[in-house]
C-alpha cells in the first residue's frame, strides 16, 4: 500500500512524498514514486498514531470496571476512533486477587489481538495497588497496600511474560525500593503516582528506576518551596517524564500545564487520557469534576447531572457513549487550540515520548522505515480523516 | 584613576585591559594603556557593584527599626563591606504617620549622601502598608491597609520627589488598581508581595504596572495546579521578575530556587538581602527560621538561641554585629557554590536586573563608559578584595 501526501511528518522533518507499507510495516518513505497504486492525501498530514499508556476504559469498554478480555477488545475498537494505535490496558487499585483475574484476561486479549480489531492492546499498566491512601484520588482506599515483591511477581506472572510495561507506585511506602529494583530488572518502567513522596525520597530512589510521574500535579504531594514534593521533584529532575491526562484545563489549569511545559519541554511531556469508561461503572459513581453521577442499569447507564438532567444510554453502543469522556484526539485538539503547539510538538508528546518511555520506540512512535504502519491522516486541526494500524485501514465512524 | 585586570566583566564579555575612572564615572575600558599610574589587579575580577533593592537594615543600622537618617548612614557604611554599592532603604508596614516620619529622614539621608559614606542611599522601597494580612509574614497585621491613592501621595511627598523607586503591594486588595496606575505614572516600579492574589488578579492588573514579585515564594499565595496563585503567576508570565532574598536554602529550598531559575532564566531573577538589622529590634523579637530571640538592651542587643545559648553585643559595632545576618556577598557566594553560576549569571542577577527593574541601568548595574565607577574587585569565589563607589575606594574591614 502506497500513500502520497505533501506533509508526512518524520523525525527528520516534514516530507512531501510517498509512504509505502508492507506486511504491517513502513517499507519506505520516499520523494520518488514507487511502483503501484497510490492513495492520494494531498495536503492532509500523515502522522504517527497516538500512544495511550494510561487508559482504564473508553467509550464501549472498561478494563478497570469489567476486567475482561472482551472489555479490552471493545476498548480497542473505540480507541482507534480517537487516533490511538497502541495502548496499555490500565488496572486500578482493587484486591490483589481481582487484579490477577483481570490480568489473566488481559494476557488473552494481548495474545489474540490482530490489527483488524483496532487499537493495539500492547500490554498492561499497573496503577497500584502500591499507592498511598493519602493521595488515592479515585482509587479505592481499602485496596491500597505497601509495595511487596512477592505480590509484584504474582501480578507479572498473571499478565504473562513481557506484558506489563509500566507500574505506578508511591516510592515513599515501605518496600518500594525492592519493588522498583525488581521491576527495573524486568525492563518495566516505573512512574511515581498517588504518592506523598518528598523530593528527597525520589532523589534517593530515582537511580533504581523511576522514570516519571503519573498524571502530573494530580494525586501527588504538591509543590511547596520548603517541601517540593512529587510536583517539585518532577520539575526539578530534568530526566523525569511528566504524564498529563486529557489536558482540558479543568483538572489541571492551562497555566499549570504551561509552567510544566516551560520546565520540561516537549521532550519530557507525555499525553494520555486516563479515561475509565464511565459507562461501565459497577456501582453508582459520582464524578466530582464532571459533576455527574453514573448509575448502572443493566446494559445501560443512567447519567445524572448535578444540575438535575438525566439520560439513559446503551453502554456498548459507540454512538451513544461517544463523548462521555474526552477522547485522545479531542484532548490533542484542545491543547493545540489552547497552546498553539506545532505538529512536531504534539507528535513528540503524543507518540514519540510514550513509545520511548516504555521502550518500544524501535517499533512505533514515529514514521520511519521498519516501524509499524501505525498512522493517522489528519487535517491542520488534527481532525482525523483516516487511520491505519499495522497497515490495516480503519473506517472512521 | 586607572585599574588594570585580566578579567574586567563588561556586558560585551570579559576584557583584559584598563578601566579608567574620572569624576566618579567610568571614562573608558580599553585594551590600550592610557597615560597615568595604574593599579594592578592581575587575575582578580572587576565586576559591577551589587544592588540591593530590598533591605530594611543591616549590621550596624536599621532603617525599619530606627527610622532615622543616621540609621541609613550606618547601613551605607556596613553594606559597602558586603559589596553593595547602591541600595533602597526599605520601610516596613507601620502606622502611616510613622512611615511618613521615616521617609522624611530618608529624604535627608539621600540628599546628604556622598560616595565616601559607603553604599549609595539611592532611595526608598515601600514594602506596604498596602499588603494582605493573610500573608503578612513578619509585617505587623494592625498596620496592613487597603491601597489608597491619597495615602500613596502623602508617602511619596514625604520621601521627596523621585526618591521612591519601588513599592510592594497586594494587588488583590480593593483600590490597588488606582494605586498601581498612580505609581506607574510616577515611574515607580510595583512588585507583588505579601499577597493572596490569584493568577487572574495579576493577569488583570499586570498591564497597569506590575513588574515582578517580592521575595519569590515567601509571603504569597503558593502554587496549586488549579489555583496557581502569585507563585504560579510569577512562573507563568515571562516578563515578571522574581526577587530572591538571601538564597540560603533555608527559607526557600535550593530545588525551589532551581525550578524558578529554569523557568525565568538569569534575565528575570534579582538577588537582594531583605536583611532587617536584627541588632536594632525595638522590642524582643523571635526569628522563627533562625530560632533566635533578639532582646534590646540599651546600646546592646541580647541574642538568645532557642537552644539556650546567649550573647550580648554592641549594636553599632560592625565587628560585633557582622554575621548576625548573611550579607549580600556571602549570599552570592552561597548560591555560586550551590548552583555553580558563572560570573555573567551572578552579575546579571545581582547588578544588571535590579538596575533595569527600577530604571537606573543607564547609570549603574554594569561596567560601561559613562556609568558610575561602582565596582568590586573579587576573587574567583567572589571574596571581595577592593570596593569603589563612584570612583572612591573603600577599605575592607
Amino acid at each position: 500500500m502506497i500513500l502520497h501526501s505533501n506533509k508526512i511528518h518524520t523525525p527528520e522533518g516534514t516530507v512531501s512524498g510517498y509512504l509505502t507499507m508492507k506486511d504491517g510495516r513502513i517499507l519506505s518513505i520516499s520523494e520518488v514514486k514507487p511502483e503501484g497504486e497510490v492513495k492520494e492525501y494531498g495536503d492532509l498530514h500523515v502522522i504517527p498514531g497516538f500512544i495511550d499508556l494510561h487508559v482504564h476504559g473508553f467509550s464501549t469498554g472498561s478494563f478497570w470496571y469489567e476486567k475482561t478480555e472482551d472489555s479490552l477488545n471493545r476498548m480497542a475498537e473505540s480507541m482507534i476512533q480517537a487516533g490511538v494505535t497502541t495502548f496499555l490496558g490500565t488496572t486500578g487499585t482493587d484486591a490483589v486477587e481481582v487484579i490477577i483475574e483481570s490480568l489473566v484476561e488481559a494476557q488473552s486479549a494481548i495474545k489474540n489481538w490482530t490489527p483488524s480489531r483496532g487499537s493495539r492492546i500492547l500490554g498492561v499498566h499497573l496503577e497500584g495497588p502500591f499507592i498511598n491512601k493519602e493521595f488515592k484520588g479515585m482509587q479505592r482506599e481499602e485496596y491500597c497496600m505497601d509495595p511487596d515483591v512477592m505480590v509484584t511477581k504474582e501480578l507479572l506472572h498473571a499478565a504473562g511474560e513481557g506484558n506489563v510495561y509500566l507500574m505506578t507506585l508511591a516510592p515513599e511506602l515501605p518496600g518500594a525500593e525492592e519493588v522498583i529494583k525488581h521491576l527495573h530488572e524486568q525492563g518495566i518502567q516505573v512512574s511515581v503516582g498517588h504518592s506523598a513522596a518528598d523530593l528527597k525520597d525520589i532523589a534517593r530512589l530515582k537511580g533504581f528506576g523511576l522514570g516519571g510521574v503519573t498524571h502530573m500535579y494530580s494525586g501527588m504531594r504538591g509543590f511547596h518551596h520548603r517541601r517540593p514534593g512529587v510536583v517539585g521533584a518532577a520539575l526539578y529532575f530534568d530526566d523525569l517524564y511528566c504524564e498529563f491526562a486529557k489536558q482540558t484545563g479543568m483538572t489541571v489549569s492551562h497555566e499549570a500545564f504551561s509552567i510544566a511545559y516551560k520546565v520540561k519541554g516537549k521532550e519530557k511531556i507525555m499525553l494520555c487520557t486516563d479515561c475509565t469508561g464511565l459507562a461501565h461503572v459497577e456501582r453508582p459513581f459520582h464524578h466530582y469534576i464532571r459533576k455527574e453521577t453514573y448509575i448502572p442499569d443493566g446494559d445501560h447507564v443512567i447519567v445524572k447531572s448535578d444540575g438535575g438532567t438525566e439520560k439513559r444510554i446503551n453502554r456498548k453502543n459507540f454512538e451513544e457513549v461517544d463523548g462521555l469522556e474526552l477522547s485522545y484526539v479531542e484532548s490533542v485538539r484542545n491543547i493545540q487550540r489552547e497552546h498553539g503547539f506545532t505538529f512536531e510538538e504534539i507528535i513528540t508528546m503524543a507518540s514519540v515520548n510514550p513509545a520511548k518511555y516504555i521502550g518500544i520506540y524501535d517499533k512505533v512512535g514515529s514514521l520511519e522505515e521498519g516501524k509499524y504502519g501505525d498512522l493517522l491522516i489528519v487535517e491542520d486541526d488534527f481532525k482525523i480523516q483516516d487511520i491505519y494500524v499495522q497497515g490495516v485501514q480503519h473506517r472512521i465512524k
